[in-house]
């Protein structure tokens, strides 16, 4: 391949050091109570410089990061970062879900926080070479997959305050078993209001590390309460913005029986979400079929707890994120009562239907074959 | 000394390991553009361990921290770290100035992102063991110090959203001189509320990592309009938050004379700054000794962009910050117009008046020696 396919950062310039020994694979069972904890052989680097542009993208034995204790990234978390996963279909193919949508999610996340510009196909063929290369580590069957996490981080050395040009971009892998633990199929919320999530003008709508620090705390009460994550509120009005870390959705039956699957508009104060953007795309385009009998529509406006506790059109809540899939809500915890909800038709129509075009089950457009066009590429 | 004067973490239990060379000095005026890029020659660590607390502190030569790609810190920005300065007094002798409110406030920050708590007075102690250490960087003189950065933060390895118990603190110095580039004595800043910094329920009030690199990208709005720094505005009666990365200061001169030196109160949007609190308390102990002929008083209230535009009250404003000591604000611009206030005399006199009990040229309680009382410390 010439290399003048790429602008800059630039796959064709990727070299390899082999890990020297390779791990044992994890047991798939392992992996279901051990969430984002194991990692695979290798990791991808590539530094950025203000002047040079992208280096040459190195592929390494995983293992630490080696920064000077006033790099930015440690000391004003100019870090933005996503979260796809690679799935094996039945045929051996690796297969990734809509991955185009978490490069173009990358770019305006490291915007937004001033970090170098990068061009999102090179990136992408990036993390389909890094999965082509751990494919071993693919774990076989249905809720199982190879979790892929671009990370993008400036390494600027100095205390002024200031944008870091000089960057990181660094590609780690985990295969993944289900996000919550084994026993549980339904997760709990508690409504939080005293402490934001996120606001407008704020950084929620974007994928930046420092949106997650902030809620270990309101995570810590809502588990002390026996909630596991925490519904985020905000206004006046006390809106839901998201679900833990998912975007929240609810069901309502209105009452000529169309199933309105209600999330947030994307008004800067949320993740867009590629697992809402499916949904909300599903519901659209199988309105008739997803759930055969009944008619639903895709509905996005601002859901109030007040609406929450009161409604007796509410038939179903879940949340939505690449790590769980499509997580049934039976639970949310407000002014110390429960609203409770068994887990939906709908949220387990939608399961089942972007699993099976994420596994390749089905051909669909949304599965992306990981097959790289840079030649040559193996671990010995 | 007996280690059961510390509870947990333990300045006796520290260890040197001493560089084998030593750096040479900058000279003071090559620091005056270079704020936060020189580093001394050791660096303290301390990690604590969610059952074993915290472990012994090291001195060691300043160089690469070495952490996991999957660590907390560059995933999930659980980030607290403090500023604070050590003058070179008349007599030669190391002060602090008033250290133990950021301990206090790096306790609160910690808790924020649900780091594991410390003793403060162990910490004051830890910094003053390495001002000791490194005395011959304190650079002599009005304007220049020795800038003590402690930084904690979450180290625990895996991609699950939670809080980290595992964390490093850390201590870097840095010889500082002016904060703002030599030839500017005033600073101006550009009024943004289309980005905002801070909310109610958010993180402002912490001195968080994360609270920064959000502030990057407007920075360099205003930077390509001519401006240094921006203007915070919050809420739809567009108040002031902070300036730049300082508390915000505005001084109106009432008609009986008196002139009020105001600043927004401590609302949890806004960082409790101890240049803020001092300028407070400095105005109020003597309000009417700090310009002589004129009565001062200090008002906490909130002050919006419209009364800046407006108010013929209004004769100067500035920011107050540890790096900055007093920063006057000789221009703000909103709705594309300037503001525009000379440096003003209550400015002079709190910079005079606070640096010169940071120096150790008056006696006053804030400013501490910084003596160490653990015996037998030394580079070699």
């Amino acid at each position: 391949m010439a290399s003048s396919q790429w602008s800059d950062l630039d796959p064709s310039k990727v070299t390899i050091t082999p890990a020297t020994t390779l791990k044992p694979l994890p047991k798939p069972e392992d992996l279901d109570n051990a969430w984002g904890k194991v990692f695979t052989d290798h990791m991808l680097l590539c530094e950025h410089d203000p002047v040079a542009g992208w280096g040459a993208p190195r592929i390494v034995p995983y293992g630490p990061l080696s920064l000077d204790p006033a790099s930015a990234c440690f000391q004003y978390a100019p870090t933005a970062f996503e979260g796809t996963k690679a799935f094996l279909s039945p045929s051996g193919t690796p297969r990734l879900f809509r991955p185009d949508m978490n490069m173009a999610r990358l770019a305006r996340s490291c915007a937004r926080v001033a970090l170098p510009p990068f061009d999102g196909a090179a990136l992408l063929e990036l993390i389909k070479i890094m999965v082509s290369l751990e494919r071993r580590w693919i774990p076989a069957g249905k809720g199982y997959s190879l979790y892929v996490r671009p990370t993008m981080m400036g390494t600027r050395v100095g205390l002024g305050v200031a944008a870091s040009e000089t960057a990181l971009l660094y590609i780690i892998l985990c295969p993944t078993g289900k996000y919550f633990p084994k026993d549980r199929t339904t997760t709990s919320l508690l409504a939080s209001n005293d402490t934001i999530r996120s606001w407008p003008g704020g950084t929620g709508g974007h994928k930046l590390a420092l949106n997650y620090s902030p809620c270990f705390a309101p995570q810590r009460i809502a588990a002390s309460k026996g909630y596991e994550q925490n519904l985020w509120l905000l206004g006046d009005d006390q809106h839901v913005t998201e679900a833990g870390q998912m975007n929240f959705f609810a069901v309502f039956k209105k009452p000529d029986g169309v199933l309105e699957v209600t999330t947030n508009p994307l008004d800067g104060t949320i993740l867009p979400g590629v697992t809402r953007d499916s949904v909300l795309k599903l519901v659209e385009a199988e309105s008739k079929s997803l759930l055969p009998g009944t008619v639903l529509r895709a509905v996005e406006r601002t859901i109030t707890i007040k609406e929450l506790v009161e409604s007796s059109e509410l038939v179903e809540m879940f949340g939505a994120g690449t790590a769980a899939v499509i997580a049934p809500i039976s639970r949310v915890g407000y002014d110390g009562k429960d609203v409770l909800r068994e887990e939906g038709v709908v949220s387990r129509a939608l399961w089942k239907r972007i699993t099976e075009i994420q596994m390749g089950e089905v051909e669909h457009p949304w599965s992306v074959q990981c097959e790289t066009t840079v030649p040559g590429l193996s671990i010995s």
